[in-house]
């Protein structure tokens, strides 16, 4: 019986995520579109093409160290279009309430929400709003949806990564999950670990500047990074190799994860960007990666090879090599 | 205390809902999409316009007579967009599920949505999934947004009607909210009442090949007729007559209301348009409205006035006035 209903896992971004948009949505809606499984989806209109997203948030707790439902939910969808190095132009808000919600906790995330926005140089241009009895939401819920335009001669994408590739990262990961887990439980360490939820339009844009033919960015939310890695190997048919040595991690967020029993390659991000360039493009990427604000921990992290098409193998500190699959179960739930 | 906290009648679409976006949402997020307060953004993407809006839905029950909630949400954002005479294009949908919820419901839900969305024309494009706790949310609420684009020639919103329009609508009112609140509440008639829900894109498309000079299309969803009417008279600055005997209720629903003590004219429609069309086009629209399928009872049942601006009176079967004003207080929950 269990079997037959919908399971915490099948929202954690890990396989049975992905199981259930392949087998239900996917099959149900089945487009051109949405088949290409990126961030977002690139759409004709008139004589262009727009890339459209959307992301329904439903973050427990709705204030964490470093953000909130509200400044994620516009940092997010600015990622989704920014991953297929579009500019992001407008995005529209849905909100769902619980009656009983304090107003000045709404006003707090609405107010992020319109900072987040004018930082990251997007328009709300249109929202909806609902409100449910208590008891039938938990507190607020946010939905944003985004559209954006590709400038001409850029191609980014999850299926157009080479073998060669340099796999590259803007900073330290499992910063998001760990702080929102933190705050959830309760867990205080030493210094409190502060989410990495940011807009990396900004960012992106430098980066395709000094190179339009950088093949994939993605942002690695739900499922961290090894479970996007996994999606990237296999849309683009190749495999990849990462070091363990050159990963960044926090030294208060490995702390933390080793005390959860986490492993910071499948927890959360916010403000990362997974990126593959041609080997020959990765200093000059780097540069203006450690230049920007949000990419001065920039480092490489791995590579792609022709051979283990759609596998992710981390090779570790000792020398060993361990096959990284996506995630499996429910890591953390409700950490976006 | 209370009023520290969001109440339920802040989403019912009536003058608390309004006084809740425009004291916080509007101000908050501020620009001049936004003030324009249509079902519908008009956006500049590259050289062209296009049209851009969100709703969520949480209707309870999921499923009801004549729906459910996948294909009320792929109508009521179709609806949105062809609301300012735009041919819809892609959608995006995000789903907000509690675990446990039966996946037998969840794939008729997703089957009806793919239905509607082939049935509307338009292509669902990008996705999003989330799931909570048991008890975090009421088994699925969904958000759809819209993209499109508004031929040449067309202006039509909220703030064109001008006196001496005719308004039209192309059938009866109150199906949708009496046909889910039936369902809710367990009550049973004669004959089941069932949704209206529909994508109007078509009729509106037919209506404007006849009447490019359509002023305003509004879909009386939450409010119904009598506050989406307030709307309209406010944006436009006109007064808006209505007369009593030219508004078609079914006599199931009107008997429904009269048992429950509700007013046909504050429930809420999903396959119903409003139209203000100069005096001079009203015979050709209403002709090609009784042509198609879902505008057989199509007819007039008022016209604007240059008194009275930002007020709708209805004119009583036995020759009174009555002012009709926005819906004050939460007349049904959850009907979208």
């Amino acid at each position: 019986m269990e079997s037959m209903t919908v399971q915490l896992d099948q929202g954690s971004g890990g396989r049975a995520t992905h199981e259930l948009v392949q087998d239900l949505f996917i099959q149900s809606f089945r487009n051109e579109y949405l088949l290409e499984m990126n961030d977002s989806a690139l759409v004709n209109v008139g004589n262009g093409q727009i890339a459209m997203t959307t992301d329904s948030y439903v973050v427990d707790p709705v204030i964490f160290p470093g953000g909130n439902i509200g400044s994620l939910a516009v940092h997010g969808t600015v990622n989704d279009l920014a991953m297929r190095g579009a500019r992001p132009l407008y995005m529209t808000a849905g909100f769902i309430l619980e009656e009983g919600l304090s107003l000045e906790t709404l006003g707090e995330i609405v107010s992020s929400m319109a900072a987040a926005a004018r930082e990251a140089n997007v328009f709300i241009v249109a929202g909806d709003t609902k409100v449910v009895p208590r008891g039938k939401a938990d507190k607020i819920f946010i939905n944003t949806s985004g559209v954006g335009v590709v400038p001409p001669g850029v191609r980014v994408g999850g299926q157009y990564a080479e073998p060669g590739d340099a796999v590259l990262i803007n900073g330290t990961i499992g910063d998001h999950g760990m702080a929102v887990l933190c705050k959830r439980e309760g867990l205080a360490f030493e210094n409190e670990i502060r989410s990495d939820s940011a807009s990396l339009n900004g960012l992106v844009e430098k980066m395709l500047e000094v190179c339009p033919q950088i093949h994939v960015l993605r942002d690695p939310t739900r499922g961290g990074v090894a479970t996007t890695l996994n999606e990237i190997a296999e849309q683009s048919h190749v495999g990849i190799r990462l070091e363990e040595e050159a990963l960044p991690v926090r030294e208060d967020v490995a702390g933390a994860c080793e005390i959860l029993g986490l492993d910071p390659l499948y927890v959360a991000n916010e403000g990362k960007v997974l990126v593959f360039v041609p080997a020959r493009c990765m200093k000059s990427v780097l540069r203006v990666m450690r230049d920007h604000p949000l990419g001065r921990n920039a480092c490489k992290i791995g590579e792609t090879v022709s051979n283990d098409a759609g596998r992710v193998f981390l090779r570790t500190r000792i020398g060993g090599h361990r096959l990284l699959d996506m995630l499996r179960g429910e890591q953390l739930p409700r950490i976006c």
